[in-house]
């Protein structure tokens, strides 16, 4: 076992990027060495004051907003990045990382697959992480885990394989405010279809790397662009979340839809309705799977494993795959499987 | 893509066996190039003819006994072994595979951990793997998928483990007689305890690989060996499948229970019971995981996801990923999951 501890530089301190230093806070063999962002609020403070931490012999972590103070020449095994949803807001950050030969994981959903939407910065991203002998990896719990990585395990109990459906009906109640403006909690119909006319109300992100990472594993050949719908749940009573509230007749959620076509025939079907207080109105919760062929498999994990906790989980389990695997843009297909760390971190890394 | 297709011995032509060479008939950019059993029955037959399947224009395959004339110095990219359940009886024949500079893959379900109880035996085959820069694994759907792999990847979305408990619940109604044997299907309760007892009862092969990965995989150190045991389950009612009959008052199959503690405590619960026609008596078959921690998770698939099938599948699939793989002994956790291959096979082979 190597002697030093894993080190690990957050970039990012939403709930993801405080949820991930809490979690690494707990865990043997690995340390945090540096956490930035931007936030006023957070700047100059301890990560452990602010994580609710008690850092007893550990030395303190400061939070910076000048990244190159924090991110230096292999200063770092990985970065943490929990700043962005999408490959070009995150691209930026992913080079600098990589430039300073360290490992990067990141939150950002389009990095889960970023061959899907942005080919040629995946190609980019690919070349520079080879060129700095370091290692690329997007995830969370979906894109990342139950929509896509779930659905490919399981058709590899499989001869043959016609069609996929994967659900994921999940209560939004926990999130903060910009979640709920992201999936247009509270707001009117009119106002959410005006949203989705205009392209400012985002939804899930993430269907367009689920649906490509799922049919390259297989060998299916799309055959034309992923088609998404938005449509608004509109909810028949009054519900109050911590951060929403939505009047009867006004907007609980977002339900999202996605298809994939090969050959012009529906093989993969995603639906994912995000709504808050889903249990007033009789919803039960949870992810699911269905696969046609053979043989046919009906999975569900009820209630849904929840999206807070498993991005968190699943973006720090990840580091001793990533830090392990050839260097170069990898994808939840390409590396092992992640699994919960309840051991020392340094029992991992291979040598 | 490399132009040669993937070349694929068979050895042992079983249910499993001749299952695997009617899925790799199906397939594309992949040929069976030779076939060896003992049972003279099969010995001098076409494969095509024994599978059932139209040859078209490929070479024939006939099955040798001898299997000096069939695994030759890397006449193949991998031999699929299909004869054993333990890595005592699989040993020799893996090894003489890997000197022929060949990659293995086996039902063996000892082989799909082969660390748990064969730790030396592990360790030799590890090294004659990597002495001739090849890769063996050992998998299927139980253990290699259901009660292992799955769990893994499912705490994977996990803060913290506390408890895991798998469940399989499974219908033996499709197997032959050999299965039928090894559960205990149709003979009393007093024949079935005394075969417990002098150990001449099978049962379900692979808890302690299963146990053993799942601990190995999270870092918890298991206290003390596997406690396994083995109860009959006693038919209330006539139950006929293919190749068994049940009176009332006899075994209708085994049901196995395995515990693996750390420190002392209950981590991971087995249990598994197999029987022919289940329903019958208002059982119904599934595949359930319980995890403990943070966030607690419950899953199921229902029907179970069926052995036979599954198995065939498990092992086929996994042909590109064994190819790629580093030299050496490599279990499931040390691979990327296993997909469905519905394209041409020769593209999943990294250069």
């Amino acid at each position: 076992m190597r002697k030093e501890k894993v080190k690990v530089i957050i970039w990012g301190l939403g709930a993801m990027g405080k949820g991930m230093a809490e979690m690494l806070m707990k865990k043997k063999g690995v340390e945090i060495v540096g956490a930035c962002d931007v936030d006023p609020n957070l700047v100059n403070k301890s990560l452990y004051d602010l994580v609710g931490f008690d850092r007893g012999n550990c030395k303190d972590v400061v939070v910076k907003d000048k990244v190159e103070e924090v991110i230096t020449e292999k200063g770092a095994d990985v970065v943490l990045i929990a700043t962005d949803s999408f490959v070009k807001g995150a691209f930026d950050k992913i080079v600098y990382c990589l430039k300073k030969g360290i490992n990067v994981i990141t939150t950002a959903e389009e990095m889960a697959y970023p061959q899907a939407q942005e080919p040629e910065l995946a190609k980019e991203i690919d070349r520079i992480a080879k060129e700095n002998g370091v290692t690329v990896l997007g995830t969370g719990i979906n894109p990342g885990l139950i929509m896509d990585l779930f659905v490919v395990t399981l058709t590899g109990a499989c001869i043959d394989v016609d069609y996929i459906k994967a659900e994921r009906i999940n209560d939004l109640s926990p999130f903060g405010p910009a979640v709920m403006s992201e999936q247009g909690v509270g707001i009117s119909v009119d106002e959410f279809n005006g949203r989705v006319a205009d392209g400012t109300l985002a939804g899930h992100v993430g269907f367009p790397e689920s649906i490509n990472m799922i049919a390259d594993a297989l060998g299916w050949k799309l055959s034309s662009e992923i088609v998404q719908s938005k449509e608004p749940i509109v909810s028949n009573v009054y519900r109050k979340a911590p951060h929403a509230e939505v009047e009867p007749g006004k907007v609980a959620g977002c339900k999202m839809l996605g298809h994939g076509y090969v050959d012009g025939e529906l093989k993969i079907e995603m639906v994912h309705p995000q709504q808050v207080e889903p249990h007033l109105e009789g919803v039960e919760t949870g992810d699911y799977i269905t696969i046609k062929g053979t043989p046919n498999i009906n999975m569900q994990i009820k209630p849904e494993i929840p999206g807070g906790i498993g991005t968190i989980a699943m973006c720090v389990n990840m580091i001793p795959h990533v830090i392990n695997a050839k260097p170069g843009l990898k994808t939840m297909i390409d590396l092992p499987v992640p699994r919960a760390i309840l051991g020392d971190m340094r029992d991992l890394i291979e040598e």
